[in-house]
């Protein structure tokens, strides 16, 4: 037996005003979502296990695959870092950067280079090829991610992720330098390491190539590195020792990725995938069915309805959401008998809000076996009418594990 | 106040194809068990106290008598053998056994010598009398529980039961020796008290009339016993010291009755409880309201149902039942004004599938003060409606205890 997992990034919501006390769900035209719901049985769940709590998305995926984020969650550094495939060892430092525009004094003036994407690659490569380190002891790598973010890991000896960011978050300000916040050695050394990196970045990056046709143009220059977030390497338990589940993630941003590859998940590329309302949704969809026979369970991650929530571009939201539907129905009814279908939202946002809240979010699930339950529509008020009631982010995985017949009695 | 709890053994279900989508308590014609339903509170609870989790009904018998399993279970071996009146006592061992057939090298020809029943009497004694251990410092005793199933406990200094089971789980191979787990001289020293006991079951079994009388009629002799599932004496918290109920349990099962007298309550014996289809429900539900004025608290075990579930007999199940409704509501309409009746499945068994499955059980309550809530039919979809919501196994005994006010407030 099979599982696909969708996850509608951030798409459970508040009633709003602008929908007269609706949601995105309740207004949106989601025929397939709907369809599925009359098929399946419906639920909410807290994402980080009790009520009230604002997960990221990464703390709520982890607490999707059945991981207790706060027992294991080192900061979004290394699962960045992860999802650009660089293997994390125990005893690494991972660090998240913005590409961003310094004045010669490293004055902040533009905290993503105006989202600076062309000629990145090139950037990167400069960066890699042309910063020695003074410390012998402590390679780097710096990989770019999406867009302006990027990451910097740090692998070595005597070295720490007790160091604090260098990112001020305002413009205007000089960029700060990161110091120990322990006062230990090993977080002094890694605090200067990163301080020499940042300036040293600027030297690479300022009169590069790119930088200055950026600047004919009238564009800001990504002109420095700037991380923040430094984390040490989790330790998560794997994915298929710890529920039998051999799985693979489709996702646009490497923070997906960097879980997937973190609980030793196949990662599956997809072209065309982005992590934005631009996303090719039905590529995902159409990539997890052709993917099924070698895998128990595949997770499809959509982003778009989360970026455009967090800027409260309320129609964008619905228009994604609404391709993200067709994409579903298309793999409803591609999907073979043996196979259950997940949906989720992996956390709520409030569009009015523009940020995450600690709402439960709705889950349903159709498959073999299952409930034709009394919600019949996706949406954050009919999935409470639902059989699964209000469960916890850690009880779905171990609720598609009896599904699929693979959970051991306890007793006799 | 008192109570009566009625289990109706692994009655809940999922949607079955045969039955178009529906259950067995959704298709049964049972009138007094939806009746009662209009007049109780409803909802489901999860057996091992978290969704997913697959119980037996050992550990959700523990769970709905309020104790945690995964905290206090060591296993069947001493339940079936406290079920069948032997004291138990810390640092005895415990094991489960099966009359089965071999031949005279010990190859298993029969795992139940085709459920022998007839003789087993003559047989328990013979082994009882006959046998002598090589180990002056260990007693032994022998019992029989229902048909080909019996139990052996070991009494006495530097035993373990951290042995290895001697029951093959198939015919045609030796009978298996048993084994140190952990390589500790009591350990080894238990392993061989095993053997040796194997052996001379076989020398005192063989030739015995009983089954030179099962030879000459054509049945596979019981002439060797064969133990597997050795557990150590568990450590259950007295349940009157616990819930400050005076218990008593009516059940067909060793198993059940086992638990109950490892947790201190009185085992009522009803002549006719067989734990199977064929069980005298109706003398059950009867010694139930009985006995009512000695005890707090009454559980009712009714194992049909859950034997019939595990063979897929449909039809059975269904009949059983409808059997089990009807002594349900006789005891409803004798129910004193003072008393509650819980009426509860104690974990889920897929017909289809013929095994347990993680899913919650409905359960009802009937009594003074109780909410007549919307949920007006007994079965896994109506229940869901409930006021209880989905509770936990652990939740239970609590709502009972303060619905039958001997609960004391927390705070001031």
């Amino acid at each position: 037996m099979h599982a696909i997992m969708i996850v509608i990034d951030g798409i459970a919501d508040r009633p709003m005003k602008k929908l007269e006390g609706k949601t995105v769900l309740e207004v949106a035209n989601i025929p397939n979502l709907h369809n599925i719901a009359k098929n399946g049985v419906l639920g909410v769940f807290d994402p980080l296990n009790a009520p009230g709590r604002r997960a990221g998305s990464d703390t709520a995926h982890l607490s999707i695959l059945g991981y207790n984020p706060y027992e294991i969650y080192t900061g979004r550094g290394p699962i960045e870092v992860a999802g650009t495939g660089i293997k994390l060892k125990q005893g690494d430092v991972s660090l998240r950067c913005n590409y961003c525009t310094v004045d010669e004094k490293l004055i902040l003036l533009n905290r993503t280079a105006n989202y600076i994407r062309e000629g990145i690659d090139e950037l990167e490569k400069a960066l890699n090829e042309n910063i020695t380190l003074s410390d012998p002891d402590v390679q780097f790598t710096f990989r770019n991610g999406a867009d302006y973010r990027c990451v910097l890991h740090f692998r070595g000896s005597g070295i720490s992720a007790n160091v604090s960011d260098t990112d001020p978050w305002k413009e205007g300000v000089k960029v700060l330098e990161s110091h120990s916040l322990d006062g230990k050695p090993e977080s002094v050394k890694t605090s200067n390491l990163v301080n020499e990196f940042v300036l040293k970045s600027y030297e690479v990056l300022n009169e590069h190539p790119v930088n200055q046709e950026r600047r004919k143009d009238g564009k800001p220059p990504g002109n420095l590195i700037m991380p923040r977030g430094a984390g040490e390497t989790p330790n998560f338990e794997d994915f298929y020792k710890k529920w039998q589940l051999k799985g693979a993630v489709i996702a646009g941003i490497s923070l997906i990725k960097g879980i997937g590859a973190l609980v030793g998940m196949d990662i599956i590329d997809v072209p065309g995938a982005t992590g934005y309302i631009d996303s090719d949704f039905m590529a995902k969809g159409q990539k997890a069915i052709e993917i099924l026979p070698k895998y128990d369970f595949v997770l499809v991650h959509c982003e778009g309805t989360d970026e455009v929530a967090h800027d409260k571009m309320l129609k964008e939201e619905i228009e994604t959401l609404e391709k993200i539907d067709t994409m579903i129905g298309w793999v409803y009814n591609h999907l073979p008998e043996d196979t259950f279908l997940v949906i989720l939202s992996d956390h709520a946002v409030s569009t009015e809000l523009g940020k995450h809240t600690g709402d439960p979010t709705p889950i349903m699930i159709a498959g073999p076996g299952v409930f034709k339950d009394n919600a019949k529509l996706f949406n954050e008020r009919e999935a409470r009418k639902g059989m699964l009631h209000r469960i916890r982010g850690n009880d779905i995985i171990p609720i598609l594990v009896d599904y699929m017949d693979k959970t051991k009695k306890f007793g006799a």
